[in-house]
């Protein structure tokens, strides 16, 4: 049996109780929350798991192999490590630290004590991603040009965090599971619209070898609620739409070709040829079933997590060099 | 009777002939084109006017009062100049101009003679822009926050200019016009997929006084056509979507109401108030209609274009700024 | 504290008790379910409540006062009776009944007992429909023409009761709470495409006095899920998409305006007038929620539930002639 | 030179000018209508063509060959009639005829003159429609279960028909080209909203043998703008809506099994599958392009037009007995 603290039962710990409760052979066997409501709420629902009031003190609990930390983000890297330096495995949500430095901190501590160190990047759990990924792999898209992704919405302003750490952040862990290679440079755009307050809209190009880009729109003020990415290949294109219900995944035949005419360089031309439309089916299996279970496994076989330490230190890499970039109205920030 | 003579009937120049033949007062006097197939199909439809094959042989043409440009860009600047200088008004397709020295040169000149010089901004006189510029300009809006631009598909490639020059000059239009002030810094990044080509994609932010900000995607190679637009005030927000049929604006009672708490710094609270939606209704008056018989009462009146030189030229500033920075991946450029 | 049992512990049980559970006054005092594995989740999830293998026993437990009932369609009468008869109120599961004759047995029980008898059309008790209510109430659509509802999915076939039993009953169900009369006439017309099986997609119309019709399409093997309503009245009229997430309700400013030429009786015209589109905000108060709150309310102060025996009546009575009718090709039935 | 006249410039006859003008080897010698401004305007676009005002005169122009009838229902048999009584061959517009008698009279003397009868039935010739055709004859779908169309809009009120010969006439001419066989009954419903005017709603519902039905949505007096046709197999279903510009066929893999379980008849499963959507590539040719060539091509062959007199007169009988059902509120009319 594998004993499970979860740190932080607010919006999202929830979920995660939810999820770990689920899975055979896992025990949920402590919540922390500061508020005394949401310890109640968690006793009245889980009559039996121990609740406390403060993290040292859930840390300090023996009986728990394994924590998942679901706080603000401040917090992460305080909590992961106390929990690492008490031997537990740990689950952190994202953005997996503030910093690049305490990411790296992160990172050789799990390694050192051969501990799993998985970071909640639920989006690559998903039907949908890990089919995008599928016709990445398979060569169906052909060569990978862009990845352009728009998330927006009339949300919750962050007090202690840009857009981009608060939004960005799913984005850029999808692109990092299916471009699988760092960008090069980085230049972001955005403004704060609230007097003391961080950026509430950003505009992040990243620049990859191979004349790949990526470009990231998210933004809390807007009326309407967009989840849409564009990624362009030689071969196809897809559009993924995750507000879309039945269709979130549309594979379009469509591409350029250029064909080289023969009286030669001032008249190439760039033929189009346009063709079917396909949306495959994807599975309904909840990817936080999947991110958990994967988790679990982790520990018990000694598997790397597909997004591990390293994956949410790559995510905080891009935010922070962003974040620099868009103090400087785009001025590029190498990686 | 105003005569006026059409240069350049290709794509969009039957357009111009179609909707200037139906204005009261006016004649299409003469048609150029150096494809003879080009001018075979204008004197079937048009069998009483002139055609020529040499611009030269137009613009020489004395009972000519105004002529209408509708070549590649880089022809606009000698056409139009040379018109100018032969005594006509003159309308030039969009980019008014390939350089900011050329634009000014025809500004000039046009002033020097006291000529009408327009531009064709068309989307400007179009029912949904002239509904927002009303919505901005009486307030319904309140504070101007951003505009965010989206214009793709899988589009003509360019041979001789890049994507913004093709696709943002329309988006760049619009807020020229609608915002009515001129950005202080550009940044932009894209990039070339077809060797040889110029970018087929790029990304624009235009940096404004005021806490303003605005941000174009434009895209040749994008599985779907997207043409829309999201403006956020701090009063309301709207998205316009020039695809949809029905119901191209939508008005959102959106808005973020920043509370501050009694007990201060720490506890700032951004409360959201989210209301009701509205779309409304649209004239169904064709742009070009407006624009082409606007252009004739400026020459009959004395009055200045909207869209006048001076507009097209702003227009030609940012997207000159903008290919530089392009060039720098998203070095900003002050303008 | 009032004492409630819920009969039925499969697909929908479980909303009921999750609902009643948060009530303040109201206990969850029995679960009872054939199935030994949905007993044994109940228990799990609410360790407190007394489980029951056979209905008898529920409804024989003095301290209930009453009883919630989600089983099959067949079921509903006798244990409602049985309820009733043991001095319970009863809140019983849409189709009310599975004849006329049985929930008017229901309906005259309740009435010489004094007892509370509900029926579960929770989309009476939905923002989207409170608000068309309202809009048609205040006289904004001005006078009703029609009420055009499309239901339609991949679905569960159901073995024993129609597509109309299963899922008209919903539309019926809204049309008697908007409409707030009976038709007079109903005409079903449909088919059953796997062999022994209940019809699996009809079409229903119901006409009433003053010009009013509804028709109904109801489906179980379309490819697509569609929830859309139609609502056309004199003045404005209505499109409700239950599957639209942020703008569900949409009045638009249309209508026709019929005039009279002053030349006469061949010579009518009728006129368009096109006008704004306007999406009230709603709020997001669960239905189920308010439904559940309404039903224990009426119980404490002895209120007639909006969805009394009689509306489940109304609209049974509505089913039994078109089932007639649907047996019979679409030859009208008289109410 | 195939010479061809046209009675009737309204809305509709400019399109077939337009057209038939265009097909090498046809002359547009003759355009007929009783208003002289629509005469003058023919003549302006087309100054060689002669222009008539009565359609006796251009019936008596012996250098015609041909005939297109464009004008409202009730003008189409006594000029039909006419014109093959003159020798000519006819392109009539839809609906064929205003009674069945009156159609079977022009396709018998069409046939005892050996003339070409052909009937407008244009959307049979659209891309779309053709794809699906091949889909159903290809055996892609499985057996057709059923065809599901809605057509309704805020339109134009007629005078002298009722929405099902107006816009009814366009779902049945496809229906009848698609399901190739004629109904056994129909039953139809609708209503009159507007005093002494036709029926501007309705619903029609058709019975084929082997288990098929089909059902139209008609409606005048609709907020929005719906085409949407659901086309359900055996094998996949098709979804259909001709206002979507870029998908307008999705066809989905989806169907139901019928399991037969061993332990019989009370234990009937029906299981599901749900596969992929395929949005198949549709070529652009105007549909009416090409239904004006195949008059022409039928004229030139002797070969029978796939929108024949026997397809038009289909169309018209099952109007003539919708009509009777509908005075009867759904009584139903066998055929």
């Amino acid at each position: 049996m594998l004993n499970i603290g979860i740190i932080g039962y607010g919006y999202w710990g929830p979920n995660l109780v939810r999820n770990f409760a689920q899975i055979n052979g896992v025990r949920i066997a402590a919540v922390c929350d500061q508020r005394p409501e949401r310890r109640a709420l968690a006793a009245q629902l889980y009559p039996t798991i121990q609740t406390y009031a403060q993290a040292e003190d859930l840390l300090a609990d023996a009986t728990l192999h394994a924590v998942a930390i679901a706080t603000t983000v401040n917090a992460h890297f305080p909590l992961a490590l106390q929990a690492l330096l008490a031997g537990k495995h740990v689950f952190v949500e994202k953005p997996f630290t503030a910093t690049v430095a305490e990411g790296e901190r992160l990172v050789a501590e799990a390694a050192r004590r051969g501990l799993t160190l998985m970071v909640g990047h639920t989006f690559i759990y998903t039907s949908a991603v890990r089919k995008i990924k599928e016709l990445l792999a398979n060569g169906t898209l052909g060569s990978l040009y862009y990845y352009d992704s728009v998330r927006v919405n009339l949300g919750l302003f962050q007090q202690d965090i840009n857009v981009l750490w608060d939004l960005a952040v799913h984005d850029l862990a999808i692109m990092d599971y299916l471009i699988g290679q760092m960008p090069t440079l980085v230049a972001a755009t955005g403004m704060a619209h609230v007097p003391g307050r961080p950026e509430n809209m950003a505009y992040l190009t990243c620049f990859f070898a191979d004349h790949i880009m990526a470009h990231f729109h998210v933004n809390w003020m807007a009326p309407v609620k967009i989840r849409r990415t564009l990624i362009g290949g030689s071969e196809k294109m897809i559009v993924y739409d995750d507000i879309e219900m039945s269709e979130k995944i549309k594979v379009y035949d469509k591409g350029i070709i250029v064909s080289e005419a023969e009286d030669a360089i001032y008249q190439r031309h760039v033929g189009y040829r346009t063709g079917d439309m396909w949306a495959p089916r994807l599975d309904n299996i909840e990817a936080l079933k999947i991110e958990t279970e994967h988790f679990t496994t982790c520990i018990q076989n000694g598997q790397t997590p597909l997004s591990d330490g390293q994956a949410g230190l790559r995510v905080v890499r891009i935010l922070e060099a962003a974040t620099r970039s868009l103090a400087n109205q785009g001025q590029p920030v190498a990686l």
